[in-house]
């Protein structure tokens, strides 16, 4: 695949996030304006209720976009997502024949505010980074413990606050929580003294289902990929999580970028999970590459400082896909909605600058990492902003995902 | 407090499940209508939507009742649920002046269809019954191990699956999973073959938060109570839980009753929790009791048999409250929306013919229940209908929720 030209000039740049081989679906306000749909085509945003109003686009008998999310339009189904697609390429194509009646409905990306694409109809977190889950079991469990016996078996997942969910640019407030040291007697009622990231990709559900789901039907039913970060309170985690699983530790916030980039835009990427070491159930077997080849990268700045680089790692390191993920999560019956939202697992690579969480690269706080400011990080100080960047990088083009980020500010008074 | 009389003769009865002192809200459909909201009263349903058409009942400038829940009811707080309770009850009541304008919106409960009563918007279940966790601990980890070392500090819950929540009386099919033994080299996928309930308690969030709530705030914000069958597959359980919590074992159905009980009807009926054995941090301390006198008991029906009655127990063997619970769920900042639903974890009482679950009742299957048929179970056969009642005793009138009951269907062949 190559790149798309567009008569949005900006759209055409090899370092663009959004040409037109992207067309990522969000939610946003040209200043004052109410939230609606849109699309993102370079440095611009196209109004996509705008386009339906004037009759430029047409998905179903019945507006679908008089709402500020993407779930009446998820719900239309894979055929009807590649109808819009086809139709948004010919209206903003080099060549278009209609670009006078379009070019009112583009808005500036630099001054629109963001809201979240989608009503998130449930959060599922997964675990299904191999070197992430073989570093947080060292650390908790030893080397000899670390990946869990079902690990190289199961997607293993949980049900995570589908009420916490928030788009990019959100503050997040760092938590209280139960506290408790292994050497203190007792708990102590305090803010997270560890508050932390996680480095993701989240699926979003675009179909419905009942009853269980092939891997395939799985893939299908996939409407496209946010980033994602899965805010993790270290300390509260470390105390409450046994038997039943992380919870309050991980219900601050979860923060997605404010683009969903669809499935299609990443069809050229597709890139098949490793190897098995153990051979996987029948009912997991992929019928084709099923995760993607996205490169991404974690940016840390502290308050009033400079940015720095603290990993860098690919969606390709994981050993579930997204589609093997949905379907174990259908096994049980579990009906799925449209805009249920599935995080892949922490994604950290193989070498020490590739890992995606701050436990990891500071080895539980003993490495503390050394920005580029000259200040040192074992966890999250008040007034950092977390930055995710990520794309897939076709030939002269780019299929990004704009910014997922967020910044910590100081716990509440009590 | 005693009964209140109503002209609704069959609300009268001491056995009654819902006297005038009730008022339970549900969603029904008389006949072939569509679904609406209803309040219960002796053997009839009293239709809300249609009061509110006739400018019986008034509750907002705009017609509340339009939509087939009450979520919308429920976030107008808890002073209009007061003036809503007064108004129904002086509508209802013996001495009613306006009696025969309501009679035309009595329907026979016997012959109405029933719906999920609110659309759940997340859903929590919590672990706070202490016979049940050290019973099962016991079982999983040894007696001395059995109680993990937070149980007595925090009211451990995690995230169920909000899209699996279903109302009385819908068939639950056994689930498929991933099932490995003790001695098996590797796990199989097939059904599961240790299917269970959990009786267990419901709270409803009525009124949304951000930031973190107190105790008694926590409880304001409690609609009502439901009865709650947290539906279990112990085998699946076993194999995935670790390290992440129960996922696809819990994600089948959870079953809750036509009714929500509201708050006020079950003021009479306070009770506080149990000493306790370690202080608790001051976040958790309440203001007065938080939990309720309310019997329960638990029938299994296999299919074409009569019913047996298997185990009798009561709310107030909980360690943790729901206003505890809730409290606690929003320490990390976690908002919490109108139609959140609380489960209190499994309600076993100290004796063998209190427990709450098969797991519990049969030993893990070591000591299997006879029932009054003559068959023997040690988990849920196809057919069995597992069926919960519970009442809270006043002076010759009962709250009631009206019976929480699902049938166990074969697994779907795959």
């Amino acid at each position: 695949m190559t790149l798309s030209r567009s008569w949005v000039e900006s759209a055409n740049s090899a370092s663009a996030d959004f040409p037109l081989n992207n067309l990522p679906c969000g939610v946003f306000a040209p200043g004052d304006d109410d939230p609606r749909c849109g699309v993102a085509i370079g440095d611009f945003i196209v109004d996509v209720r705008a386009l339906e109003e004037a009759g430029l686009i047409h998905v179903a008998d019945e507006p679908v976009f008089k709402v500020p999310f993407w779930n009446e339009f998820m719900e239309l189904g894979p055929d009807v997502w590649n109808l819009f697609r086809e139709r948004l390429t010919e209206l903003l194509h080099e060549d278009a024949a209609e670009r006078e009646l379009v070019e009112p409905h583009l808005y500036p990306a630099g001054e629109a505010e963001f809201f979240m694409p989608f009503i998130v109809s449930g959060y599922t977190d997964f675990y299904a980074g191999r070197h992430h889950a073989t570093n947080v079991g060292t650390m908790f469990r030893g080397a000899e413990n670390a990946l869990p016996p079902n690990w190289l078996h199961i997607p293993i997942g949980y049900n995570g606050r589908a009420s916490s969910v928030v788009v990019s640019g959100t503050e997040v407030r760092r938590p209280h929580g139960q506290l408790k040291g292994p050497n203190d007697a007792a708990p102590r009622f305090a803010p997270c003294e560890r508050f932390d990231f996680e480095l993701e990709m989240g699926a979003v559900v675009g179909m419905p289902s009942e009853g269980m789901v092939s891997v395939a039907q799985a893939d299908e039913m996939i409407f496209g990929y946010v980033l994602l970060n899965d805010w993790s309170a270290r300390d509260i985690q470390a105390w409450e999580y046994q038997p039943l699983g992380p919870f309050q530790a991980k219900a601050t916030a979860t923060t997605i970028s404010p683009w969903i980039v669809m499935r299609a835009a990443l069809e050229p990427f597709r890139t098949p999970t490793p190897p098995r070491e153990k051979e996987l159930l029948p009912y997991l077997a992929e019928p084709g590459p099923m995760l993607y080849d996205i490169g991404l990268e974690i940016e840390l700045e502290p308050e009033g400082r400079a940015a720095t680089v603290i990993s860098r790692t690919n969606y390709s390191e994981m050993y579930y896909s997204a589609a093997q993920q949905l379907c174990h999560h259908t096994t049980s019956g579990c009906p799925m909605d449209a805009g249920d939202l599935l995080g892949s697992g922490t994604i950290s690579g193989a070498v020490k600058e590739s890992r995606g969480s701050m436990l990891e690269l500071s080895w539980g706080g003993k490495e503390p990492l050394t920005l580029d400011s000259g200040e040192s990080r074992s966890f999250l100080q008040d007034g950092d902003t977390v930055r995710f960047r990520g794309h897939a990088q076709g030939d002269g083009y780019r299929i990004g995902f704009g910014p997922c980020e967020g910044k910590v500010l100081p716990a509440r008074a009590l």
